[in-house]
């Protein structure tokens, strides 16, 4: 394991490659530094002792402790305890901690490469394991790429009019291959040593050329991102945890860019590349379910402090509200460690969450955030939106009557009602917050997809058998 | 263990003190046999060798044996099965398998009578292992007698103006105590060889006399049981499970009713009723969170049945709505699943499910029971309430042209689509269907009530502290 | 004008053609006298002399005083008070009115015949007013029978392996039309003078014979009628306006009907078959937002009578589930007030209701009603499905006891509350209750046809034209 | 009428008193023009010939015409057209047309002074039409400021520890009263003429210095604007109507503002504080039953709009989303028109529009506006989150890049697809867009207000009476 400074280091020795706002940039821009902030977090809490065991995990390669977002699940009690770090961490950020698409990814690629091998005779699965020794004597911390940018999409990839919509290769060499096309939405990007990049979709026959997997430095040559960075307003008076972190998403973009075989994990075998879609799916919804309760926490958290400091905490209609937001936060969290419970050991030796329960937990998640942010608006008032800016709490002319007539409890310091507010109104009222919540939507796939899983995987059959018996009807 | 028609046997031996429509009935009167069916299968399906080890336990008092409706959970393992015994039990009679609320009662008497001992010194525990080896033996069926008639709601028991508005102790005497008062809404209480008498609230001091527990045979002196019995009506032709099951709720009166002393598991330490109240509330919150997901099942069959008999399976809004089941149901299971993982060992060895998870799943049992009648309304069509009734199928002047006309899928027999619409009529337009309904709402405790137990026991300052934390607010 | 007595005296001359529990009954048996009440009720309401001008209207044909049933809208206060009748009505029997579907196909023919004409020189128009004037002089009842059976929903009628399943013309004669087929849903047919029949859908040219409007004496020669009907549970000492009341279904089964031509508005005609399906539908939408919010009113009213009674008429969650159902009820209400104003007047001269405002009403109705029962259990609590049965209140043994015990309020005689209970239990918790809810869904369309009603005339495009304008989009 | 140039001419000659970022701006800042631009437009729109009779209407004071942001309402018809030139504005502006608010404090103020003159026998009417006059003269815009500070909420404003938490006079002089305190929240203060300020409660007889309601010139001396504007991210390339406009809120504060008697319309008179609240509450909530129609439109239209770029409009469950926004529109939209149909006019000769309805309406709307807002994002998928920067699809590294890979549809210009997020970028994941959403839920009053608005007004004992009736009870 690193600290959080060698991460950073790291970070900043990396190739220019970032562009935003019509310029090439530096990773440690201060419109980057939020994000990085919340990987850093990553490092400094795995080094916390009172973390330990959580934050932390002991390597099944070489019985090394690790960070946890470098481990690979070994049983249902590891996915629990990934679950747990999600939500704690999610305590210490107020939103995202980014970290866990790159190792979801990674669980995905254990389980599919061997599966691969074993149908194949190929030797992913190897090349795999050594890569993932790479990460974890590294503490590296990577990007997963999945969504492809899909052109039309009623068209299947080979059916675009622009080959290049879903991330291709278009030659294949003996040291490697070369790669075409651009992954979306993909977040902390700009934030991770590497990018682990995955199928987004079942793929057919015609379709070798997309049915590709590979890892790759995030600043390696022919690697373009283009990044939309996003945070709470900076404050210069008021600063506080949740006014320093901030998170990106990119564009990243494939100029024919070359990958050694080394760092290949998928080259031409369609019919794993839904399978490998899916896997990466199912850990990031399962990683939902400890996520999703640690952003109903802060939610809920707000809400109740806002109350009190109205003096209305006791308010039947707000303590339905609370005891609403209690419900979806802890049925997701059920729903994450039924599929822990329920989950089963790959041939890799990898575990494998429960999919239907993954998937109801993390469709409840993507069903109910706007309607946290409404119950938190609604709890809140007006407030989030008209407060006067930072500074006029502070300039000569007006503090003292901001300061007069921002109270609504004279038990609480005007500071403290003030920042309650400003809180507030970062997580509903920003750019930030419009971000959260479309994240909180679509992020590891949105509701609908999740029902689509939901159908393809229920034994909806059963029940019709159930309710033929108990109809007494007899085929 | 003993059979069905051992049960069968045993109830009908006993005393008569069933009212209905007016007069005193036999125990196995036509309108009570659907209900008797039910528990019957309870027996069953004990002895039926494929559900070995799931619909029976091994006694931990003795190690043998037993039907685990008579069995006091030990572990985590145990909530679990019985979750599964309750969602199978549901598969094979289309609704509540009944039996579960006297193990659940059974089961908060094991610990708290202990924890009673454990302050006062009492001996309660001892008499409950006493009367648990007579149930295990003899393999009881008792009904859980909670809910008072309450009387004025606003009112406290002892500031009533009828003070038997809450059942209480009338006199003590050296052998036992004399009850007075009324149970209400005993669902098979007409039906079991046993009423398990717990309290239905938190008392406070003055309250001595109605700090009452006990059990106490269902024809006991004493006792009357004024009956409303509920079935789908009554099939000539095509029966079937369903139409052959049924249930009953009862008003149990006592009128100055003897209890002996080795029965009692209550009598006057009032710090105890709360507890003990809200004990069976949470066996019997995690009971539903097995329960709901077998109804929901069946639900969801007759669902998918009547749109594949319509052509209308693959219709996208209709499998949405399936999705959506699958949603409530497997959200429920998960959160029982999770009050078995974070179950904890009482002082008395009982294993206590985790409240907040037992909570979040009934409650939204019972916030989703009316929209998945809705949703069976919706995707069956209006046959379900204009269904001519059994004879016209078989009446010689209309039978062929309601064959010819009820067919809406060639493939399948008319009679199939008959039984499947019948089926549903039963299940959603008849007063069996509505009495299914407010059950599904209130039975274990109403949404309200599992919301004010979240907000008793859930810890919202911890979340406050974290909105704090995230907004730099030190206190 | 008639009255109610004169009604019944018309009904009983009938010839017997209805069929219901594998019998030949009579119009005015048992089972049958609750949904006549229904009917007689509609009759008494427009001879008291406080209701002229609601139930009552002003022929346009010839200026004299009709019931408002047989009226033709001429403007949009007609439709007002429309509506305004049928929430009366609905308070005076506590759900389905049931008259209003008669004289909403009326209205509808006298639109289409018209049109038809117009297009066709048919005289379509010329019978129907004849026929409208036999209807006005005779204060004449009627069902409507749209819904064919259908067969295989996912072919059209020409398709069907059975061509009756749509009903259709055999054969034109000179003096008339054979008619064979069924309808089903058909509300009331068994305590009307006459049906309605009108098309269920839009046609293609190969359907002419399925192109079919025309009215026929509900005891026709060749009409079957296979009925269900449905009430409250009978009482013997407590009967009150609802236990009195109730409705029928029938099966109306079409064996070689002959209906001469002066009674046929639409043969062969196919392109008007869905334009008289839709009007016919648009017109009984309009009325459901007269009728829902009368049901409404009904719930509401017990929602807060049984409140009150339980002394919780002040709590804030119940308060607010009231304030849900007045919202619910306004809105479809202030919808059918919107439909009004908006309305247009067509070629016939007669009122045609706006189509969007229509549907988006109905639709509120169909989607809320099961959460109005809902609520209506919610606050009862459980005591509509455990009350014991009627008998058991007035017999010897046991009416002391439930006296005694049944009392939730001292100031409120103990029949009061036991009015109350039984009255809801009858409301919810019955087949009636059943059968209530279904109405509620699909009568006059389900909530999805109301859906593709509105996506069918509503211009999204104008919505994204006024979108690509705010965005700076130039085609 | 004057024109907008006249109107932005006035503007700029005010006195600078408006703080904001810690200075004192200029009212035409670069941060300020957004908003002056909508208010611009309503001088645009009123002389515009298309829009003649809906964007203006005639005085009744003098029979001219005049904007019909200035007119007080004479009948339904004036209702109904305020709320259509209301949809219409938005349908321009994209979101709040902002000039309402003032026109409606001014009818409350037409309806309240008359009838304190008719109890009081004072003289505020006359003064009121004064000053009517000098606004349709001068076709003025004004902000009402309604909603105090309120300090702690659970006391009333004579209890507060600050008695400015609620504005108050503090003196009352010979020529006219000197007013202290701060109204929160107050929606485009910044960019009005004037302040209308009425009071935010009803009030008990301690409370005279809290009952006053007066208009002043929004730069007069003694009144300081904190403001917080709120727009789109300013764009250099694609400018669009959206990205042009803005809006801002102040803490509106008086240190010991001096108001001349003849701008005050209220100053003691604590009985008719709540009937001045209430109705301006009111008036604004049927504004929000034409404005809240026309953001439906907007969402729905950008909906459906990128929907059709994404090839995917016809998809059923994105369909039948659209058909929930026609149904929240349109039966909001019904509630005005209802609201207008059964308004009353009052002893000034206003027309007040039904209570009922028009709560009805607000609360659908701000109940309803989180959900909209989920639904676009569910539509639009991640990238209005994760769009790169404007910048960067015109820099050279870049621009190739991100608009070969922007394109879904080929049909469509690359620069049409990209304008399309950017704006739903704009209205769904910005500080403008977190804004909207709280407005929407809070603007007007929040649904709770119009529930207990409801519960105050409705007559809940008529449905309890009609419940008795049915069910046979007799008081």
């Amino acid at each position: 394991m690193i600290t959080s400074e060698e991460f950073l280091g790291r970070i900043r020795r990396m190739r220019d490659n970032i562009y935003m706002g019509g310029k090439l940039v530096k990773r440690d821009n201060p419109q980057l530094m939020p994000g990085l902030r919340v990987i850093m977090l990553t490092y400094d809490l795995a080094t916390d002792p009172q973390y330990k065991g959580l934050f932390t995990a002991i390597s099944h390669l070489d019985g090394r402790e690790i960070n946890r977002f470098t481990h690979i699940q070994q049983s249902a009690e590891d996915l629990m305890k990934k679950q747990d770090m999600t939500r704690i961490g999610i305590h210490r950020t107020g939103f995202c901690i980014q970290r866990c698409m790159g190792i979801d990814a990674m669980n995905a690629l254990s389980v599919v490469t061997k599966e691969i091998d074993e149908e194949k005779g190929s030797e992913y699965h190897q090349r795999f394991i050594e890569y993932l020794k790479y990460w974890q004597n590294n503490d590296i911390t990577a990007a997963c790429a999945q969504t492809d940018v899909k052109g039309n999409r009623k068209l299947r990839p080979h059916q675009q009019a622009d080959p290049d919509h879903y991330v291709r290769i278009v030659e294949k060499r003996k040291d490697g291959v070369i790669i075409r096309g651009a992954k979306n939405h993909i977040t902390m990007a700009s934030q991770a040593d590497e990018i682990v990049v995955v199928p987004t979709r079942t793929l057919t026959r015609e379709e070798n050329d997309w049915a590709v997997a590979f890892a790759i430095p995030a600043d390696a040559k022919g690697v373009k991102l283009v990044n939309r960075a996003v945070a709470p307003r900076a404050r210069e008076h008021l600063t506080s945890p949740l006014s320093e972190l901030g998170c990106s998403d990119c564009f990243v973009i494939f100029e024919d860019t070359f990958v050694p075989w080394e760092r290949v994990f998928l080259a031409g075998e369609t019919e794993f590349a839904g399978r490998m879609a899916l896997m990466f799916a199912l850990y990031h919804r399962h990683s939902y379910c400890g996520c999703k309760p640690g952003v109903t926490d802060i939610m809920m958290g707000f809400t109740a402090l806002v109350a009190e400091y109205h003096g209305l905490e006791k308010a039947q209609h707000i303590q339905h509200k609370i005891a609403e937001m209690i419900g979806v936060g802890e049925l997701i969290y059920a729903a994450g460690i039924a599929a822990a419970v329920k989950s089963e050991k790959s041939s890799s030796g990898t575990q494998i969450p429960n999919t239907i329960f993954a998937n109801v937990g993390r469709r409840l998640a993507g069903e109910n955030i706007y309607h946290e942010y409404n119950i938190l608006a609604d709890v809140s008032g007006g407030i989030p939106a008209t407060l006067p800016f930072e500074e006029d709490f502070f300039a000569e002319e007006t503090k003292d009557l901001l300061n007069k007539y921002i109270i609504h409890n004279e038990q609480i310091p005007a500071e403290n009602q003030h920042r309650c507010y400003r809180a507030i109104s970062d997580i509903i009222c920003s750019s930030f917050g419009g971000w959260s919540q479309i994240v909180g939507v679509h992020g590891g796939g949105s509701p609908i997809m999740e029902t689509i899983a939901l159908l393809t995987n229920y034994d909806v059959n059963k029940k019709k058998e159930i309710a033929k018996y108990i109809a007494g009807i007899k085929d």
